[in-house]
Formats: structure tokens, C-alpha cells, sequence
């Protein structure tokens, strides 16, 4: 039905598979830094979520940045909070600020209440995925996402973002029992959620725990991991014959980098704390990795995006081992692209990855 | 002249010294989650510098926890960006806001302009020092504390708090000359600065580097450590023959700690994504560890307060080792109190502390 894939190295550096370069997308790549994405927002009455619930609309901006720099994967255009706005939450971007719920879960009528959605509530987003991908006509591979249990979690109770997590964290230690129970209606809903986006035509999922790195050792792997792990255990993964990569990032994750490398993922995403080399070392024999550049990187000027560009794939070091076998490598930022990044930069970026990973794997440098 | 110490207890944990129990004080142990510290700082027409700079104030609240809690340290009632401020970049807290800097250091000119302060533009705080030790009266030691090099440059360069680091990061990747002659001079300054508040009678030094867990992974060795480090070796350690432990905090500094371990300080305080039992069996036999608990386990019941305590005790194990010697543990938060903590879960933790390190040190349960 859909064009045959034209560019997998994404997909395969997933799988730890060869390929012939290091594969870079940028999470948030459609965004606020690229005119054109203000533009079509513009159309769509300056609303974020006017954009994602629009098909065409969201379709438009998850192609724009590929129009622009030869990045290797397209992500879905969509906010993670889609599943408890679906939940009934009222989910609203205010101007200028982060995402808001009008029916914060803060009590035990309100957890008891809540339940998976019904996923004909989420039919925008899937519709998406099925638009993009025929955009896409095979150029690069889709990638679909959601937050993480947790992460929807610390939304849902608070109401929206939060210095301290003050009132997420209250009811994480003072009642555990309604926040496992939060996070088991959030599980269930999440997998399903993703499923159905791999459905629609997702080719790689990726869940975002963005907020996990807030937790406590221990706490962490209660309230975030253990959930994830039940996600990704629960994902169909292989569609049409076609293994469908998992991504799992934990943004300020890498205390834990050992345990997320046995969750069940095929990719780890790194922040930019992270020393790649020390990391493939750790656990690049079980997942491929994903990272890890700074995002305030680009805020420089375009030599010094590629010299830090070089070191971070240097600090990898080439993917295939002297055994033969091969690591996995996904370039990426540590976090999503800032609202403020110069478009040449970006290109400098692409550039510098594309063409020094080749050289990376020539017979010169190619060591393993 | 002053006298004797009663409870040196903190001071030998800081110095791998055997203890009876482990001592515990609290990051922002005065501030706004006492009701005497609000009265206070009212007295002071509502002013955080108001306080900070009026040497009977801060005198008074510096004590304020001591007499509500058995915490075994007190520490100075000051703020980390003092020594800005001296430097004449204007500071100010506006109602309910961080601290803002009147002139920002954002190009060549504010950055050669920068020099280490005239010490007397600090005389406040060394007179508050003399204050607090002689109204301590040998109670507990009295620690003296700055910011590190990068933290005051993030400060000196964004203006005030931020969310993304982009001024500093962007000077850092684009002028790393311009970064590097700032943290030259804040480097300096710092060293002068604790060295003065040892000579008024600071018995231990905190340096708080609570920005350095926003860099990358070699730019936080080259822009945080390497001038923390430099702090370090310029401190004097001993003073009136008693040797002055030194702790060296970075929020988020996890995946460096075998590099902190390394930089001089006698003790590395640790944030909560760190499992303790993991950091003593990596560094634990070349420094003392301070921390861990999540300031939000505060906000639960006492008996959860308790058993966290307990579980962190319990992870860092019985200091004393098989072979003998002793290992150091100073209990405390991963990061400040918060103002919104309910009064009697202080206590609690105290209490657990004292008690549960107390048995942990019995025959029956110290193995080692």
C-alpha cells in the first residue's frame, strides 16, 4: 500500500544493524525555531493544539524540517499529553506558556475515576500517523511517541509543569496506592495508545519519560521504570513483517543506564550528561543509544556544531566491533531542539554527522 | 577565645573519623519553612539581603533551627551570589523571584572588566561569621559556604535564574575565552572569600556548584570542575591546628562522582538520583558522602520521613568497614529544604537519623 522505504539507516542503527553513516533526527525537530512551522501555526489560529489535531496541518509540519536538512527520520508532530487530555483532563496551551490541566487527578475520587480513554478520542492522532506516512511516500521512517507513565503522571497531578513536583511527589510517598494506580491506568492506556499509532503506520515508537530523572534512586525504578518496562513489553513489535524499533529516553536517566538497557527497549536515549563512549562500553552489547548532544551547542556558531558534532561520534567510535558485529548509534540531541537555534546550525549539524560518521567507517579509521 | 567544641560530630564524619551516630544537618536549614525565620526576615523589612547583610539578623536565623532541631551543624545565613554582588553587578530578590543581577556579564568589555572584589565589600558576612560562632557558643562547628566558579558565572552572565542556560552556554561554546577568564577570576574570588570566612571562624566550607549537572560531559570537567578543583587547592585546610573539612556540591553531578572524588575535597554531597550504597563502594574509601534524601520526602506522613531515613542509612550501610577503618557519612537532603515542609517531619527526620545510625553502629547489626 504505502511507497517502499527509501532510507532505513534510522531503523537499522536501531536494531544495531550496518549502515553505511551515523543516522541524525532532532526531537523536536518540527517546532518554533523554523519559520515555516510559525507559519502554518499561524494558519491554525496560533494554536498548538490547533496544529495537532489538525491532519493536514500536522502532516505539513512533521515534513518541513526533511524539506530542510537531510535528517534521517521523521517524528510525528503531536504533544505527549494527548493521553489524559483523552482522559477527560482538558488539556490547554496558554500563550507563551507550558501545557495546562483545567481537571487535575489530586485525590482519591478523582484517581478512582480515571481509566484508559476511549481510542476513538485519539482518532486525530492516529490519522496523522496514516497522513504523514503517505507524505512521507517512503523518504524516512515514522516515528510515533507518547510520555511515559510517569511523566503523564506528574502532568496529570500537578496540573502542568513544576519546579519541584511538589504536589506528584506528596502523593508518591504519602499515597503510594493512588499514584500505582495512576500509573497502571496510564500504562495500559499508553501501550495501547502506541499500538495503535504502529497500526496507523509508525514504524519506530518512542517513549519520552521526561521527567523520570526528578525521581529518587529507588523511587525511579518503582514509579518510572517498572511502568516503562510494562509498556514496551506490551508494544507490537513487528508489523508487515517489519521489526518496529522501541526508543525509551529518561531525560536525566543515566544513574540508571544499567536498568534502562534491560527494559525491554531496542534504543536508549541519552541527555547530554552522558559520556557516549563510557556508555556504549556499559551496555551497547543489549541497546543501540541515542543522543546526546546539547542543544545549546547550536546556539554557536556552525564550526564549533561540527567539531562537537565529530566528538560525539568520535566518543562513540565506529559502530561495527572488531568481532564483526555491530553497535547502534542513533545521533540526536540530548533534549528537543530550542526555540532560539539558528537554521544554519542544524544544517551544520546534519553535515557534520553524515559525513564524518562516513569516514568513521572507512578502513582507515574503522578500528571497532 | 570561643569555645570548646561540645558535638564535633559532623566534623569527624567529614574527616572519615569514627562517630556514634550519623550527624545530619539541612541544606537551607534556615529559611522560609520557619515560622521565626518569616518573623525575622519581616523584622527586616521583608528583605532576603535585608537579612543576609545585618549581622544581628543573620546571627539569629543561622540559630533558628538549631534550637527547634538537634541538627549537628549549623550554617552560615548568606547567599551564593555574595560575591557578584561585590563585584558590583547589582543584586536584588524581587517579591517571590530568584535573585536578578542589575548588570549582567554579556560581552568583552563587562568580562575584562571583572576583577576579584575588594574583600571589605564582603565584611558583612565575615562579621556575621564571628557573630554566629561566638552565639553558637561551641554547640555544633559552623559551615561556611559560596558558590562555585561556574554556578556564579551561570548567575553573572544570565542575570538571574534560567531555564535553558542559553546566555552562558552560548558564550561557553562561542567565547570559551571570555568563560574562561570569568571563572579565572570567579575562581579567585571564591578562594579568597571562604579563606576570610575560615579566618572568622568558619569551621568547615561548603562549595555549592548547583549548576554544574547542566553541562555536557566534558564541558562540566572543563568549565565546573577544573575551577572548583582550583578552590580547592587554594583553601587553607587548617586552622588554630584543627583541620577544616571541605564539601563540594554539584546538583546533578552523579555521573561524575568518581572525578569529583578526585578534586580535593574532604566530602561530595550527592542529590537523590544517587544511590548511596553504589557511591560509598565506588569512592567511599578516598571521600565522605553527604546527602541523599529527596527534600519531597518531606512532604509525606513522619513515619514515611522516618522509614526513607532509615532506607538511606540502611543503603550507605555501617560506616565502620571490616577491616576497621571508617567511612563517612553526614546525612542531609539532596538539595534545600522546601519552604512548604510541615514542621514536626523535621523532627521525625532528625530523629530517625540519630536513632537508626545509633543502632546501626551496635555489635549486633555493624558488620561492616
Amino acid at each position: 500500500m504505502t511507497a517502499p522505504l527509501q532510507n532505513d539507516t534510522f531503523l537499522r542503527a536501531c536494531l544495531r544493524q550496518p549502515t553505511d553513516y551515523t543516522p541524525v533526527w532532532l526531537m523536536r525537530q518540527a517546532g518554533r525555531y523554523l519559520p515555516e512551522y510559525k507559519a502554518t501555526r499561524v494558519k491554525a489560529g496560533n494554536s498548538f493544539m490547533g496544529l495537532a489535531t489538525n491532519v493536514a496541518y500536522a502532516t505539513e509540519v512533521t515534513l518541513q524540517p526533511l524539506d530542510r536538512y537531510a535528517i534521517d527520520a521523521a517524528i510525528l508532530f503531536s504533544d505527549i499529553l494527548t493521553v489524559p487530555d483523552a482522559m477527560g483532563l482538558g488539556l490547554s496551551f496558554g500563550a507563551g506558556e507550558g501545557p495546562r490541566f483545567a481537571h487535575p487527578v489530586r485525590d482519591e475520587a478523582a484517581v478512582k475515576a480515571l481509566a484508559v480513554p476511549d481510542l476513538n478520542k485519539l482518532r486525530y492522532v492516529f490519522d496523522a500517523v496514516t497522513s504523514i506516512r503517505k507524505a512521507l511516500n517512503g523518504r524516512v521512517p515514522l516515528i510515533g511517541f507518547s510520555g511515559s507513565p510517569w511523566t503523564l503522571a506528574c502532568y496529570m497531578v500537578e496540573g502542568g509543569g513544576s519546579d519541584d513536583y511538589r504536589l506528584v511527589k506528596t502523593m508518591l510517598y504519602s499515597r503510594p496506592d493512588l499514584m500505582h494506580r495512576i500509573l497502571e491506568v496510564n500504562a495500559a492506556a499508553v501501550s495501547a495508545y502506541l499500538n495503535a499509532q504502529i497500526d496507523a503506520g509508525a514504524q519506530a515508537v518512542m517513549v519520552f519519560d521526561s521527567w523520570g530523572g526528578v525521581l529518587a534512586d529507588g523511587a525511579f525504578q518503582r514509579f518510572s521504570l517498572d511502568y516503562t518496562r510494562r509498556v514496551v513489553a506490551a508494544l507490537q513489535r513487528e508489523k508487515d513483517g517489519k521489526r518496529v524499533p522501541c526508543i525509551v529516553f529518561t531525560k536525566g536517566g543515566g544513574p540508571w543506564l544499567d536498568e534502562l538497557a534491560d527494559c525491554g527497549a531496542d534504543v536508549i536515549g541519552l541527555d547530554w550528561t552522558v559520556n557516549l563512549g563510557q556508555a556504549r562500553a556499559r551496555v551497547g552489547d543489549r541497546v543501540a543509544l541515542q543522543g546526546n548532544l546539547d542543544p545549546a551547542v547550536l546556539f554557536a556558531t556552525p564550526e564549533v556544531v561540527a567539531r562537537e558534532a565529530i566528538a560525539a561520534l568520535d566518543s562513540f567510535g565506529p559502530p561495527q566491533r572488531s568481532d564483526g558485529t555491530w553497535d547502534g548509534h542513533v545521533f540526536n540531541l540530548g533534549h528537543g531542539i530550542n526555540q532560539h537555534t539558528p537554521l544554519e546550525n542544524v544544517a551544520a549539524l546534519v553535515d557534520a554527522v553524515h559525513s564524518h560518521s562516513r569516514a568513521l567507517r572507512s578502513p582507515h579509521t574503522a578500528s571497532g
